[in-house]
């Protein structure tokens, strides 16, 4: 069973286990980024009052640095410094820290324990929450990987409170997700949000995590329900990777998976599993947040060519996670290309 | 529980597995190196006629290949092929392709399944049994890795009639241990041993195999009860880093591992756990196989020095598993620099 600690639960959970580590010799290392180690490691020290003694490891921001290549410094730095099987990995970041950090650790000496601390949105409510573990490797996102919980996420809504609007949507998009696939009063809560800025909610923070909780303890491999969370990101993770090309301008992960719930909501309705009313009220509500980037569609094939590298996929189709109502979703659904191709015009259309 | 299967039984498993994956539409994989690809891949297809429709990766022989980036390798290939979750890697060879196939298959995409066909004694007595992965980083053994079992071991006699003398004593060093740690009886079916032309011996092979298992079974991520298999390895592993530094002249595994024994099972004489006739008992065995390399005294220090990367270390402490008994060991156990300078000297003495 997943474990996850919120708020002064959290700051309680990291003293008592830093605590323990200090009986038990445990060495701790603490990763970062270049970001997150001036924007929010000062935060933790203060919470927790300076007890980070050990080392701290410093990785470059970004996706385009979640690669086995900073991965390899992470463990070099861990061997440099003599770190044991008992030593600890705190991660303090993003999605690329606590995938990176959580791979880094569970390879390291075959497996030392780690913790993660989500400092985004997106990270609390989805990246650090059910033990997957990732590096993007040859331009394909999360190729390589584990499944592999850590000790406990802690989750402190400190970290949220400077975030700038894209960093918010873009964890807004899971939380949407989470709405759609599993909760319909959830989503009329979501739906009252007017401005990115009540976004930031306890309430609707703790209702996201409950829902990812409860979907990876039922299946924590993956191999069915879990993949009702692949609802959006067919289509999505296509676009991001399609957006990451030389030339073109980057579409955050978030963003990309507003688009592909947009698809994916009108594959839904294309096969009759949602009605034209919700596809509209979705599309409605989504576009209301999310810019639609310009993608032309002489470059469609190239985005339904992405999309056969996603892990996903079994061979030779497409697999989609599709709707079934507002607050409910069905997996293993297939779709063709010319059906993706209208479902990319109904997401990129005004 | 480990699956292995020996001979006949074996060969019936592949042949129903590949019989599987064809009808589930699977894609296999198979892993070899440039050596097994022409010494052990023909001999393999005949035995299971020709059944071998799907891929070949080929990766460079030997230990110093047993690297982060021949596992890209592996991992780039499978991503050119379209490799999917369900595809399977077969993993044809010794310790270093046993070992770095199993981690490259337990990381792509979150875990393919592999099997393991190793192909040398070592291999398939010791490393391709217990779920060990593992790759060589920053010239130390095994520092990354993981624990995965794979689907099963296929155990083959067919591969063993070539090798070479140094690749059965090799091999054998890991015997002795099994019989030194855990079978008073087995010791001495092995001290009746007189020329290493009489190591292969299914009957051997197969108690060496009950013995590894048993014990991995018993504690499979080497918390307590698995850590007796490294009887000789704390001083083993150290010996064959140091002679894989540069103008050194390489020991193999398991020539390192028979000199380990000689030194750890001296550190159990001195601690009063077994007696002196015990001792010499294993010396003289061990030494009608084993050459004694030259190191001097004064590379000491240096060698201790590498004892400290040892994963079964814990923080400040040299950790070693000792004799209690011919057919018995005990975890955990200290030894200070002097008596380890002292065992070296045992161990190197004519």
């Amino acid at each position: 069973m997943l474990s996850i600690q919120m708020n002064k639960e959290a700051i309680d959970a990291l003293m008592n286990f830093m605590a323990y580590c200090k009986t038990e010799e445990k060495k701790i290392f603490l990763l970062c980024d270049k970001h997150t180690k001036t924007a929010c490691l000062p935060i933790l020290e203060k919470l927790t009052r300076h007890c980070f003694s050990d080392e701290t490891i410093c990785i470059p921001s970004g996706e385009v640095n979640k690669n086995i290549e900073n991965c390899m410094s992470v463990w070099q730095h861990l061997l440099s410094k003599n770190a044991d099987k008992q030593a600890v990995l705190l991660c303090l970041g993003g999605g690329v820290v606590c995938d990176l950090g959580g791979f880094a650790a569970a390879t390291f000496k075959r497996g030392i324990n780690h913790l993660l601390i989500p400092t985004t949105l997106m990270a609390q409510i989805d990246a650090a929450i059910g033990g997957k573990t990732a590096l993007n490797f040859q331009q394909t996102k999360n190729q390589i990987g584990l499944f592999v919980p850590p000790v406990t996420t802690l989750v402190l809504p400190q970290f949220l409170q400077t975030l700038p609007e894209e960093e918010v949507l873009s964890g807004f998009a899971e939380m949407i997700k989470h709405a759609l696939i599993a909760d319909k009063t959830y989503w009329k809560k979501i739906k009252a949000i007017a401005s990115w800025k009540q976004i930031i909610d306890n309430c609707l923070i703790k209702r996201s995590i409950e829902i990812k909780v409860a979907i990876c303890n039922k299946d924590p491999k993956e191999q069915s329900e879990r993949k009702k969370l692949n609802f959006g990101h067919t289509v999505g993770h296509a676009i991001e990777a399609y957006s990451l090309l030389d030339g073109k301008r980057p579409v955050a992960h978030g963003y990309a998976v507003a688009l592909g719930m947009l698809a994916e909501s009108y594959l839904s309705e294309k096969k009759g599993l949602i009605s034209e009313e919700q596809l509209i009220e979705i599309k409605l509500f989504i576009n209301k947040f999310f810019p639609i980037p310009k993608i032309e569609q002489k470059d469609y094939p190239l985005i339904i060519d992405l999309m056969q590298y996603d892990k996903k996929r079994k061979e030779k189709n497409l697999n989609f996670t599709l709707l079934t109502d507002i607050g409910s979703a069905i997996i293993d659904q297939q779709a063709d290309e010319n059906e993706i191709k209208l479902s990319l015009d109904f997401s990129l259309s005004e």
